[in-house]
């Protein structure tokens, strides 16, 4: 026997005999032994007892890579198993995972293990974690594991996918498991972990199958890691947009009424149509022209639009009208934009025609990818589609990012970036074929940046189908990437409709279409901004703006009401509490209800009309006079001041 | 023989041989005799040489009754037809009917008469008259007017409906026509007529049924009514909302893309807009709570509801979503809003709860009764709905009947009637089984009505199934009685979603639900509102309020930029009319399209910062400063003014 073990250094060692992984490491130096966790062997993960007996590139994993954590997560989730399954012999496993946002296991049930028995199971893995117990790997033939896993029919349908007759495994005295690339060799080379939560979760993921429970968890090697991970979870937690809208009571969702179709309440009905009114006044300040068009159309217009043959997996089911009409519930505003664009007979001098609408549509999503107001059914699209001559196009671009960005500012969006996406030079032959204008906008697009002294990222391949665009990503609150506002030439659709102006030679020509969103659908960006504010709305989107409370109900109350009212009809929205409850806990739920400003009424503002004010977040108390206070709120509003957090 | 003729005055007359009515008309008085164009024996229209043989009631028919008139428009259209006959030979005929409304004669093709036709074939029927041929009533055997009609398939239809074995029919000449009541002796004495339209209309006006050609028209005794009939239909016609819509670019109809579905054109969508902030801010401040809530529901919802069962016909087709989802476009918000209502534990203390909406509702209607935005298949409706306690229906009726009546004033709407509807007290089973709630709710709404001052029609027997309700009736500009607002109570809802409160004694109550509609649909409102002011829109509706016209392209363009720019940036709406026309021209358009403001702008208003003002419907040009315009303006938005019409 004679084989090489090539380091990712490049240097080369050659052996006669075999070695495991750790000797390899201890032959290095002995740091390196004590440090490695696993080794990489030809670019697959194994444990530190595994054999090498032929040539191979080998990296010696430790707690500095990447990977070390993984190994780390994987053995805290089969220690898990094998304590559970001490604790509930009845237990049975689904699939299990590691990865960047920790580690899960399915056990083959809904509600087996509570969440307020996780605390049990994790010190009885502190107590493996203690004992130091050796986790054993085993390469056993697939029909042996079989026969482990006769009753467990989850287990057999992962095994019937192993392609291999030799099955990796771990071994934790009795307890047998496989599915993981490498563990630690014993349990007390764990670190620190935490089980954090129990969840249902289907079946490989698919809303058909049966309903299992996820028990997830984490695991790092140092405790303030850790502890960073577990404060950014409770974060998270803090900012989800369905835990803050069901707290202050903004929005629902039922199921059984319908999936994805969110019922807004009061108080996120406000926040919308602030929200609405504020665009639609913005853009029609900036020369769109807003409309109303149905949201059912003829099945036909699809069907040209190329949406019926590509689209159609997204659609609601159409609907047989009689009289031969079958309709749709539309999946996007443009079909109906084009409507209003050929009404008239359009001349160069008209151009650019811009058409806005805040467009309801239907997109069929899976019911299990669901999610508050993020992933709905029913959504309403700040939408607008501009039509210009192909030279308009760099002008009327920069208008459109122009008003984005005055947008963002209003709303303090600050974390974003552009993605400038272009067509693949490689494979033009994929995208619809007009070199000339890809390549006159493609340039126009860049050059409208660069003018504009922008930074952005190009893609190249990315662009849709029917034209170039560029894409503003932003980051939500809990880290996620995602598309706030596009702004997409389209060569295609103004083709398929046959659009035309009139042009200054008195021939027809056809115009470019472009299709911008500038804060997306209500419904995305409602639920991105409560996550973004935390609920606490600036002043100009809260709800309630104004609470107002009499110190003493008897003696005050009517003061209270005045107040309230008079600040009612000056048009913003107050409200009085007048329960019969404790001042204190008044004060405090207003808090709670992350109300920008308190109004505390007692004898001494009463007498001189002031108001004691308490701004939302600040322990301190103003006393003002009622003028100076409506002042203070009216220029808060109109400057859409962004102090409430 | 020997008969007895009874007198409408009581009066009797004994005969022992047939007379015709003229005779016995002539008997009574010459100038009777002169007069009597028909007489009504034993309640049925006959003739003048209907001969009277037996014991008989009888009045004779003159030009003071209002038969007068259907016998006289009966009769024109019996000769229009056989003069149509005469001209176009080939032609055939289906229903026809005289009424208040002129009368009508269906061909039995489309096109078969254009409309520029009609004159020459209103002469010919001229022709006949100076002609002064006989008319000649007979009653013939069935089967003879069966060979007759041999080749007219609508004609034998309505044959086979004919009961007796000898049918009525007229001659005039050789033609012949039946399903006329009673016509004038001679063509002689038609007076005033006119052929006015002709129109597709279907075979008994099912739109299942082949499409026929109805030519329309009028007559009367008098020329001074006919004009005036003739200048009524005309002022309909300016004002019928789907002719002004197109004229004034508000909105389009398109039935290949979607019957029943408006597409709202930027100015139609600009008016919808401020009325639809106008109410909402309206409802807000009257301590409605909007929300929003979607316009698709489980069916399961409807069949709760009773709808499923007894509305079935009017809704659209069902979904199905899979996961056993079937989702229904819904035809009523009621559902929704209960939805809202469950979906927190309610306490006497909150009641009344307003719920409101502008909730969009999908009803089928049949293809042939869709028309503009009057009929529809998609609506938004001012939907609100309000749960009580049971003792708190009439204070809250009231409130509810002041906001509709602070509407009215403000869009000016003052043609109205209140009608209050009960059940019938003779079949109280017919009805929700609530003895103690319709008797003390309907005593509440008559009290209300009566404490307010009001006065009203009641109309027992005319409740829903589920409470008694006012009717807000409006007469359209077309003279149509419309229900404009609706304040409902019902009983039913509330038990079949099992709705309760908590009361003062800890226990649950059941609310009663008010459902209320303040201006019904956004479509119909609007089409309304397009008819009543004929297109000319108060200041604060219309979609331009300020055109501004330079005198000189090239002198003021600049100044009538600024000008629109300064109104653009204080909220109006204002346009500048840069086109390369006339300046007449422009200022005519202005006119055509009733705009509230022209502004003209020459070297005079440049140099002084003036604006020349031309208020719409007034031929006097007044020149003021623009800041004295800017006040002028703005006080007519902010108090509804009216005064552009």
């Amino acid at each position: 026997m004679s084989f090489s073990v090539i380091l990712p250094d490049g240097s080369k060692r050659d052996f006669d005999q075999a070695i495991t992984i750790s000797d390899l490491a201890h032959g290095i130096s002995t740091s390196l032994g004590k440090a490695a966790l696993a080794g990489k062997v030809d670019g697959q993960l194994q444990p530190v007892d595994y054999q090498l007996d032929r040539d191979a590139n080998v990296a010696i994993i430790t707690d500095k890579d990447e990977e070390g954590l993984n190994v780390l997560r994987d053995t805290v989730a089969f220690v898990f198993e094998a304590v559970a399954k001490k604790a509930y012999p009845e237990l049975r496993f689904g699939e299990h995972a590691a990865g960047e946002d920790g580690f899960f296991v399915d056990t083959d049930k809904e509600n087996q293990i509570k969440v307020n028995e996780l605390p049990e199971l994790e010190n009885a893995v502190k107590k493996a974690v203690k004992a130091g117990e050796k986790i054993e790997s085993v390469v056993m033939p697939k029909a042996e594991l079989e026969e482990i896993f006769k009753d467990d029919p989850f287990k057999l349908e992962l095994l019937s996918q192993e392609t291999s007759d030799e099955v990796k495994a771990y071994k934790l005295g009795d307890f047998v498991d496989f599915g993981f690339a490498a563990l630690l060799p014993n349990t007390g080379k764990i670190k620190q972990f935490k089980l954090l939560s129990v969840a249902g979760a289907y079946w490989k993921g698919k809303s058909s199958n049966p309903m299992l429970q996820r028990i997830s968890g984490t695991a790092f090697f140092k405790k303030a890691d850790l502890d960073a991970d577990i404060k950014r979870r409770e974060d998270i937690k803090e900012r989800d947009h369905r835990t803050i809208g069901r707290d202050l009571d903004l929005f629902f969702v039922d199921p059984k009424v319908g999936a994805g179709l969110p019922y807004w309440m009061p108080k996120g009905a406000t926040i919308r149509r602030v929200v609405e009114r504020y665009i639609i006044d913005k853009e029609v300040a900036d020369g769109y022209q807003h409309v109303y068009t149905p949201v059912l159309m003829n099945v036909d217009a699809y069907k040209t639009s190329g949406h019926w043959a590509h689209y159609r997996d997204d659609m609601f089911p159409p609907m047989d009208m009689g009289d031969g009409e079958m309709l749709e519930l539309r999946p996007m505003n443009c079909p109906s934009h084009i409507q209003i664009y050929k009404h008239h007979i359009r001349s160069y001098r008209e151009l650019p025609i811009r058409i806005a609408e805040l467009g309801m549509m239907h997109r069929y999503e899976k019911s299990g990818a669901l999610s508050g107001l993020q992933r709905v059914r029913e959504m309403t699209l700040n939408d607008g589609h501009t039509f210009v001559a192909l030279e308009q196009v760099q002008e009327e671009f920069t208008k459109i990012l122009r008003l984005i960005m005055e947008v963002y500012k209003d709303f303090d969006i600050t974390d974003y970036y552009f993605r400038l996406s272009y067509r693949d030079p490689k494979n033009t032959e994929k995208y619809f074929a007009n070199d000339e204008m890809w390549e006159r906008s493609q340039s126009m697009l860049k050059k409208a940046m660069d003018d504009m002294g922008l930074e952005y990222v190009e893609a190249e391949g990315e662009a849709a189908f029917y034209g170039p665009k560029l894409d503003i990503q932003t980051k939500t609150a809990l880290g996620a990437d995602e598309t706030m506002s596009t702004i997409q030439l389209d060569f295609m659709l103004p083709e398929r409709f046959n659009l035309s102006y009139v042009g200054q030679d008195g021939e027809e020509h056809r115009p470019v279409m472009i299709h911008r969103g500038i804060v997306g659908t209500m419904e995305r960006f409602i639920a991105y901004l409560i996550e973004i504010y935390k609920g606490a709305f600036p002043t100009w989107l809260a709800p309630v703006q104004v609470e107002v409370i009499p110190v003493n109900l008897d003696a005050h109350s009517e003061y209270a009401k005045k107040v309230r009212d008079e600040l009612n009809k000056r048009g913003f929205r107050a409200e009085a509490d007048l329960r019969n409850e404790k001042l204190g806990y008044k004060i405090r739920e207003s808090q709670t209800q992350k109300i920008p400003y308190t109004l505390v009424l007692g004898d001494e503002e009463m007498s001189s009309n002031s108001v004691n004010v308490r701004r939302y977040g600040t322990e301190e108390e103003i006393v003002k006079s009622f003028d100076e206070f409506i002042a203070e709120i009216d220029q808060d509003v109109k400057s859409y001041s962004r102090k409430n957090r």
